[in-house]
């Protein structure tokens, strides 16, 4: 099973991070992201976005790193990381939601500015980090996971883009909730790193 | 099982027609959105994130209208609007990511500009609608459907923003092939209609 990959990818990390925590083998392909190789074929063929992570299962092919979660949790971890009942399963899906828009286009986009000099509205990235931040810290303070009483892949959505939030200018300091809740992933079994978490 | 609801939400909307067309009776609940009932409590109480629609059924209560897709197809629409295979529920899934980063932040925010007078960047909007567009048309001149071969709550997901694009200055008239697919949707038994779709 093929993970096209970059090591300096937010997106990228929430699959090798519920890899590793789950124990699912992975063959990571690096992917010159420098060159646009994810712009070009073979890969632009796999995933007409032009984006990264791109798993390739036998016939399965999938963009998106939340469906890809989704797809490794459902094939290979059973219900531990995504559970199947309907209250369950869409408790997780309002997390994964966070993580595609919230996230992403907050904290994620904020470093993407600093870190890669991306033309994007810093002003706009931080307005948004700032409203989704106490949200989730808030949230964090009755729960010590995001959806379920034990980690899902709601966790490793949301996780890194948040704790790679100080690359991007957005300080977590004001928020002890969430500092605890990076703390007690990384103390997770199995638990891998990225630069800058 | 109340929605609490906006007729001119276009996510409200993604649950109203999943309801329709799949027979799920919901009780509406008209949210007073011009006096921000919807940041108050009660309503603030159910969903921190200050948004509607939310879901409330018995003890579930649930925010984010794919979160509540999900919930209402494996709850009461079988495998027929949500497959639960790990292969099928994750091409699904990759829809519902585009529908909660793209399209909302496409010609979602397009329309919240123009029609709403929201403080939005709409230049970004655009840039962001011109991207997407066409590469959901693309994908649709080999589809009928999004995810598979027949309607899921991926085409629930993403069609509403989509057929409402002009009401933000977004023309579908380059996209034949969204037209097209607008048009299998709204020919679906059960179909129900929102304003400017």
């Amino acid at each position: 099973m093929k993970l096209y990959d970059l090591e300096l990818s937010g997106n990228c990390y929430k699959v090798r991070l519920l890899a590793a925590l789950a124990g699912i083998p992975l063959d990571i392909v690096a992917v010159d992201f420098l060159v646009g190789e994810h712009k070009k074929p073979p890969l632009i063929e796999l995933n007409p976005w032009g984006e990264i992570p791109i798993l390739v299962d036998g016939d399965v092919v999938l963009r998106d790193s939340q469906a890809i979660l989704v797809y490794l949790a459902a094939r290979y971890a059973g219900e531990a990381w995504l559970p199947r009942d309907a209250a369950g399963l869409a408790t997780v899906m309002q997390w994964l939601s966070t993580a595609a828009n919230e996230i992403q286009n907050g904290p994620g986009a904020a470093r993407l500015v600093d870190k890669f000099g991306c033309a994007l509205d810093k002003a706009d990235t931080l307005r948004r980090a700032a409203r989704i931040l106490p949200l989730i810290d808030a949230h964090l303070a009755r729960h010590d996971w995001l959806a379920l009483g034990h980690p899902t892949v709601a966790d490793c959505a949301v996780m890194p883009y948040v704790a790679l939030a100080p690359e991007g200018g957005v300080s977590l300091a004001d928020f002890p909730n969430i500092q605890q809740w990076i703390a007690r992933i990384k103390a997770l079994p199995g638990f891998v790193p990225m630069p800058g978490i």
